[in-house]
């Protein structure tokens, strides 16, 4: 870091990573003090291209079980490789359960998790007699039918600034509860295709997909979401009861928080002009 | 089982297990003395519903690694359960990444293996710069181009019957290496769909298929014939090799074994009419 800091100091550069991984091996994206977290493998990664400690910042602090196909990191490096190759050198040090499928240099200031405009998340159900193996890590099995058509109903009255309090972990600490859902949708999906066969295998089943999208979202609030909706898709809960349960803002009127591995982080958005100057 | 020999030897029944399964954890199908086995997994869970020692006959001995979504196979039981109540008491007593997909009463002379006409193997290969997490365990990644016409061009002048001793494992001891292909197609297909995302990702990338029906597949023959075929599609053989290789029965003038985890046995085929008497 020292030689770096005298004879390279002027490239110095901040990396915005795209990340994908399953996250069924680890106990989540932050660092722990027991168990393997995606962040410290990532920064270990770094840090031995870097032969220097590096520190990643992520967009999103996924739980242990929860997956991604685009989380967003930032870090500031001073390799003189060019992206394509440290995207290949991370790569080979990380496990293939973790990939960098984006790699660009981002603007100085740029950082993950503070630049987050917007967030996007899905949570996939599996509706069918028995679980296929290949979705056992990334679906919730519910053997009883669920009604998406009222579960979508029902997410639509979650769009807008609400505060969701009843829909956090309880003792959060964040200063504020109010988020804004720009969208949240319920929807039916065929069985995925792939090896595992598709539609043609005789697991009969198909798949309900909670998609939501908001400025950002409190510890488990998607999870506290989707326990909610099933509670309505399975009939055991009025669709109606949103508007009081938000109101109330009590997490014990909400349904329980469905489990982490049928999460998964989609997307993160960032504004396309680069924010103005901050010390990072 | 001496208690059922005697009170209830007359409900004896052969039963027909249709078996999904993700290898990556396992030795193969077949019992080892070391390591978990597929077999060996179901033959537990049925010794303990059953309450006596149960074996099992599977249809394919798929190897370690090698996944199945229609293994088949038979075992004699006197359980009193009816199907659908023996099929969730195996699934209960079966690890997550095996499970009974269907389970029938077969007619009693019914054999997996014996009587299997037919099995269907797909071979799934990814092509992109970057291995998904999801597909490590289900594909062979390949990042150099292949050329999947030439591939497909080449597995049809596989079809027919011929000597595969080019194409199986060396020592293997089997009465004749004569095998029937009855269709041999090598497809370009898109991202699998699913939690992890499909063409709307970021991962730029394709699947190739080699899909092969015969009467029966030698030892590592489906592995030995894409690893033939890989050569061909990218150009560093000509897929008019393939018959002078099946001609020479030399395994050396055939490509390399191809990874096992690209593998999926996806069914096998039975006569419609139960066979003629035959003691088990």
């Amino acid at each position: 870091m020292v030689v770096a800091e005298v004879s390279g100091a002027w490239r110095v550069r901040t990396i915005r990573l795209t990340l994908a991984y399953d996250g069924t091996a680890y106990v989540g994206w932050q660092r722990q003090a027991q168990g393997v977290s995606i962040q410290g493998l990532i920064e270990a990664a770094l840090t031995r291209v870097e032969g220097a400690p590096v520190a990643v910042a992520g967009a999103g602090r996924t739980d242990a079980g929860v997956h991604a196909r685009g989380q967003v990191a930032s870090a500031r490096v001073s390799t003189a490789l060019d992206m394509p190759t440290l995207r290949r050198a991370l790569n080979a040090n990380l496990p293939p359960d973790i990939r960098v499928i984006g790699l660009d240099v981002a603007p100085d200031q740029f950082h993950a998790r503070f630049d987050a405009q917007g967030k996007v998340y899905e949570y996939w159900i599996w509706q069918s007699a028995v679980m296929p193996p290949h979705l056992r890590t990334w679906c919730w099995h519910i053997r009883r039918p669920l009604d998406a058509g009222a579960m979508d109903r029902a997410a639509r009255m979650l769009e807008g600034a609400h505060d969701f309090a009843a829909f956090q972990a309880t003792r959060s600490d964040v200063t504020t509860t109010t988020r804004t859902i720009r969208e949240a949708r319920v929807t039916s999906e065929p069985p995925p295709t792939g090896p595992w066969g598709g539609a043609l295998t005789p697991f009969s089943g198909h798949a309900i997909v909670v998609r939501a999208e908001a400025d950002g979202f409190l510890r488990h609030m998607v999870r506290a979401i989707v326990g909610t909706l099933v509670e309505i898709g399975d009939g055991t809960r009025r669709a109606e009861s949103i508007p009081e349960v938000l109101k109330a803002r009590d997490r014990t009127l909400a349904g329980p928080t469905a489990p982490a591995h049928g999460l998964v982080l989609v997307r993160v958005d960032y504004p396309h002009v680069a924010p103005a100057v901050r010390t990072l």
